[in-house]
């Protein structure tokens, strides 16, 4: 583990204990402390964390030397020793514990869905909108922090961002319809029930399709001057659940503002590199790879592409009523949550902000 | 059982076996044969039968009567004793054992996709079409069969179909979007693998989209002299497997000609009842059931909602690219194979056809 | 509904939840009352209960009549218009509260754990020993109880216990191994969550090992006036929880005192009839099933045998260690728990003990 | 890839298709030439293997220099230059393809059941009888081979035998109960249907139990001159299908002849390595991983421990029928399958025989 020593914030759930493996050996980062929810403080991390329910390769131990740090409470005082936080905690949580956080000289990368939309605090996933980090200079003086706070996008969002970002900077996106089959991980360790999913469908996530419907738009807007001009098209949600562990996929409709045919669109997705040459160790050569097989992405088959880094596009064909459909998945909890915050961590270490 | 002696061809698939359930103990209709591929000709049916796999309440012992019959060829003088043929072959065999059987004075009512969209074979949903029967004298004359040929819609576009059937009469469709989350008994009894669908998604199935971008338009089309207009609306559909045994579960987003607030929209679901009045006696009472929970309908919960016979919708919310969007889902192979041509027969029956 | 009127503690419940739905309808009993968990008094039953999440026809709505009942405390003062009441209490509460109730003149039918092991508490399956029931006199008389308290077994020993009953009866068990393969309901409506379960086998099932290996010999064992001798055989259990909705499954080993051919082992199982006369209302005609196919029983196909109420028995062969194997499926909530406490109620309701 | 060139009999099934990836970079063993069923030869291989069925980083692409080869017959003409022969063949192929490449000079290992129990061949765990290889000059001559055939166990068998051999080595086993709940890629790509095996468990797999009452004894015999004594003592199987992808899951119970308490036992797997100093590059460090928490080994956590090549125990605990009881669990397709086959190609390779 690297130089800049990190605190995690919701350690013990699904997205914090992706975020803590993924941390371990990674070149820049050290985990310096950890914090669960408040009942949990004063607690062993390895006694409270059932990190190996996230996945099949789970049954490896955590290191001794994390698998012993005590649970902190979440508050800035018992993580002096660190100096970037990363937050996945509850939005209802970080609502209060994230300024705290900010105000107190930290920076934060947060997956918590309590800031994303705040006009002052950048929504950032790398590869679309790194410029967004503008915003960071107009938040600190609005806000008279020393630190500052930047959000990852909802699970589904940032899958979805990343398939229409180089449609829309090639092409202008006019319509967007999308239905997610997104995966039980994605509502944390214990968020779904057995008993509701096994043999069944759950055609409703609690403010997933707001989230869907606004996110993207501001994730593709310009920031002139002080201020982002959230993209402007309509976005159509329809947020279900299935019973595959780790893995949101999504049905995509897009209606574009340039006609476009089938080549144009897989060469745009094919040779979108944004991040070529920063040399941010978590991102992928290409954030999207794009099948060939008529029945592929599919969840269990595509979602560790690239290490769960990259999006996977597949099936792209006309829409009879918009103009091109396609299907996009991705991993919910490695690029859809601590990939996503861990890279947006890296381009802001590049570029000399921590 | 009743008076109408009636054949199945295609006994011992998942739709065919579904519809010998069905037939037991039916008021009009009784069993004269069977036959399944021709491979089992010559065996005894409950030897070749997994019927218990259909469902939960499988373990009920099929009646001796039924389990020792011995199953036919699917040839027309092999069924000299029925009067009535329910197909459930595969299409590729469809093809020619079909017009066989009309050729030789048979009523056929068919699941299979063989014939379904040509010019003078109705393709029918009691509810929604019951006026393009009329096609059969065409039929007869143009073919030249004593008998005729009825086919029933694939099994996605029937709940489809009858979701929007009230609406294009009383608003007119002007566009609709569909992702269909579709059940692994739609595929037969050995059509999905478990290793391909276990913790999986298969955002593919051979044929679906195009059957469902085409089908709902005939169906809602007018019978104008001897050919149908099909409705003039375009349709998108994507179509995907998930783990689940029945029920298909749909997302649809819907773009109406003439504007209708949720209230218009609920009304027209619940007071439709094309077949009041007609006494058939596999008609469910409301062929659409509304939901008002805001996580419903759901396989496990509603497939089997008024018998598996009814559509059950939920979750109308505007759409903020087209018009409406909303979810159905329906047993698929109830009314969307099994219980669907029985309801053809049962008209058919009634209209003095049969 | 019946004559006597009937408290539900506990009935938010799965097999709460399940008991209910079994009363709707039952010629002797009628609802009078229902409690949820202390934080549900005052709440409409209809509001808190998932009721639906219990099966496939699970879109059957609950009659209004029972869906606008308020939820009482689980107190004798709010139950004084029943006679009888049956208890889905977790252990924990059942052990303060069911006293409660019998010290108040209730009888009091359980499920809970809590008491099935004290020594004048009659743990009862009817068709094995109901006889059992003379320690009533014993438990009021010792506790000064105007009422009484019988508790229904463990769902896994129900079935276990049914399998094993006539064979003990005819030739004398002297060792038993048991694994079970169990349900997701056999843990409540959130009991398993379901990133635990999909794709995956959770080996152990807190304190269920401990239920089967002495529940069996109570059950089992012979009431000499005032106690029970246990019968003297060893039982080895290893308890597993599967990707099931409904229905156990347990593999079994046996030794016997007495030599037993195949046929004779079969004959004791489908004879056995020991509640014929009675005209108990859910007793099944013949409480154990036996299937004859190589691969049956299994949880979808065979545990609504009998309405849930059978225990269905298949495979038998000789076991290299033991003398005999088999496995044996039975619904967890139905003959498991709900079926099991609402037939123990018919039988002392036949028995003029309500 | 290394030295000796290796031919893949059965190449596009699951074992295959296991054994293909776990070539690819292999120190020793460079594939020459692939083989599928009759009616591949000919096809190229990455048209007909759907090789990322096999797990989560199916994603990855095979190497154009594999995906490319063109599948040959199953003849040892066409095998002419590999030195070494894997077979995945089903049992009835094997039985006159195997004999046919050892009559022809080939080493043949094979995963196949037909020769396991013949008395000349070595069924071989190189961890448990590597001495059995001894079997090998006596098969040549007999036969009057210039190749030769090794097989590998059963997959169920193969994780039994791992736990069971330290235990017999240390304190003599004299009797062992069995129940499986194995995964469905243990029986092929296709070989489970889906809507067999969704909200179910099948209790019987053909053949299985056969395998697994026999071939831990002739595994854990002596070779004594020219033929093996198997080992005395029985074993009764029980074994069971469950929805899980891969890693089959065993409850165990054994009786010893010397007592022994847990710590000696744990003590006696923990320190096995008996091919501690071999550096065969796919033997795990400790072929048996004891697991300490209560609920585990499970599948999908614990199937990958150590690349696929370790068995997993835990829950050991006294039994009250045999002496002690525990669960043992392994990957199917790694150790029980590809892995199984590969090991002991790199013992007959570090013991001079290929």
């Amino acid at each position: 583990m690297g130089g800049v020593t990190v605190g995690v914030l919701g350690a013990t759930g699904a997205a914090g204990g992706q975020l803590v493996q993924l941390l371990l050996g990674h070149p820049w980062f050290t985990i310096g402390g950890l914090a669960g929810s408040a009942a949990t403080a004063g607690q062993r991390y390895g006694d409270r964390m059932r990190v190996t329910a996230l996945g099949p390769a789970g049954g490896a131990a955590l290191p001794a030397a994390i698998a012993d740090q005590i649970l902190r409470p979440a508050l800035p005082e018992a993580f002096r020793d660190c100096t970037l936080i990363f937050s996945a905690l509850p939005a209802a949580v970080a609502q209060t514990v994230e300024p705290a956080f900010a105000a107190a000289g930290f920076g934060v990368i947060s997956n918590a869905s309590a800031f994303r939309m705040a006009a002052d605090v950048p929504l950032l996933i790398p590869e679309v909108n790194a410029a967004h980090l503008g915003l960071l200079d107009q938040q600190q003086q609005a806000r008279g922090w020393p630190g500052f706070l930047v959000t990852n996008p909802n699970c589904s969002t940032i899958h979805l961002a990343l398939a229409l970002a180089p449609l829309h900077q090639a092409f202008g996106l006019a319509a967007v319809q999308v239905t997610t089959l997104q995966a039980i991980s994605g509502a944390g360790l214990r968020g779904v029930a057995a008993l509701d999913i096994l043999d069944n469908v759950v055609p409703f996530i609690g403010g997933e399709e707001d989230k869907m419907e606004s996110e993207p738009q501001k994730l593709l807007g310009r920031l002139d001057g002080a201020a982002i001009t959230p993209a402007d098209f309509p976005i159509s949600a329809q947020c279900t659940r299935v019973a595959t562990t780790h893995g949101h996929l999504e049905t995509v409709a897009v209606k574009l503002h340039t006609p476009a045919d089938a080549a144009a669109i897989r060469a745009v997705w094919q040779e979108w590199q944004p991040l070529r040459g920063r040399d941010l160790p978590s991102a992928p050569g290409y954030p999207i790879l794009l099948r060939e097989e008529e029945d592929r992405p599919q969840p269990r088959l595509d979602r560790d592409s690239a290490g769960g880094m990259a999006s996977v596009v597949g099936r792209l064909r006309p829409c009879p009523v918009l103009d091109w459909k396609f299907v996009v998945l991705g991993h919910n909890l490695v690029r859809g949550a601590a990939g996503g915050v861990l890279l947006i961590a890296e381009l802001l270490h590049a570029e000399g902000r921590i």
